[in-house]
């Protein structure tokens, strides 16, 4: 079934200077990973050993809120302008990075972590997918 | 296939004070929801017409805020709060009943607005599902 | 000095249905209170004693959330829904009074938890006296 | 009168790896600089001539999000990482630029577009300024 992305940018009643089945996958993985990134920062905070997952939840309320504006701003089309896009693509490949790096650290004894760092990967292979195409 | 919410969910560490598929179902609801928001407020913004749906982009803002906002409050379960939950729930149901009027609107002309009423009447609909079950 | 908000709202080019100086000093009340929670959810994470002030760390982070989009619908006049601005001040206040009261417990103890305290309760003070105005 | 941020920052436990006085200064410019963004673009929306605007809506938007989500990387230490900060404030930068270049084309017609440009202005050279110090 298409997701809602999907239907969105094709209602799109102007041009997208992007390829719109490719944006649409983009977006649908950047919110999975924005999803991942805020229930895991809550996982690690609910965890008993939290003290050594601070710094694993602190990437994951980044990884959240840069994700979350990267997907607001592909999202938005009207006077696209492609400096805005690319510094945030950049910047949401870069936190993934950081964050997937710190989840992947503790992949092996918690579940949240393992599933996180994946969707971290993912995000930040998306972004940079879409970058080598607007560059 | 299930998504990232509902393994996330499956992952979390201690209790969980909702039925956690049906918070899954809810928290997926909403994601699309704000997703179709933050889009059809763009397309307004494209439209050669767009005077007549400068309301409409602005319902379709608070909405997105709105949703963003109450997926992430019922993806937090440490010290969960059943006030803060419920409040949010309400605010988020009576601003996709807000939107969802107002797309309606404009659904036979803009098809970005009839996907978009479709999915505020389905956040509502989550929305208020899930309330009853807190109440 | 004038907020920028002020000026803002002094710009506005249509009618506003609230009082412009009090609206203006609302939104600087939750502003302060948005930047408040989100620096205390992550001075929590820094303490030794992280563990047991995971909870609050999860109620400032369901305010700064609160707080900021509660601050984005009332900047938006545009097409002014008197229930959004006000389930949305009500599930800011219920929200702040949460904070405030988990914040409060730890303030004798952690000066962030004593700022924040602060701003939350004089946050839900702003928005109880704005609902005060709509009812 | 000291912010709210001042303040916060000064209670924050452990040591920052950024001047704390430059680190609130620029965190308050970003945050007013959102308020400017959100409020313009709801502006732009309440204009006769919208769809003149429409870009310049779409900007104030991005840039809104952008800087929302900058200040609240910046309000976080916990487990610093100095390429996330260099990324978004990199971003936040372009988008300033971006969003002020397009508010000043609206200057002299419009108020909120006026104040809105300055806003982007100062806020663009504070994330150059701080980029200046980590680089």
């Amino acid at each position: 079934m298409a997701s809602v992305t999907t239907s969105m940018l094709d209602a799109y009643p102007k041009s997208i200077n992007l390829d719109r089945a490719k944006l649409a996958a983009v977006i649908d993985t950047i919110n999975a990973c924005a999803q991942a990134c805020t229930a895991c920062a809550d996982a690690c905070l609910s965890e008993d050993m939290v003290a050594e997952l601070a710094k694993c939840a602190r990437s994951d309320l980044d990884c959240a809120d840069v994700c979350t504006t990267t997907s607001r701003v592909l999202s938005r089309h009207t006077g696209y302008d492609a400096n805005v896009t690319r510094s945030m693509l950049e910047a949401c490949a870069t936190t993934c990075r950081a964050c997937g790096d710190e989840c992947a650290r503790h992949a092996d004894r918690h579940e949240h972590c393992r599933i996180c760092a994946e969707a971290c990967r993912e995000c930040e292979r998306a972004c940079r997918d879409l970058l080598a195409t607007i560059s």
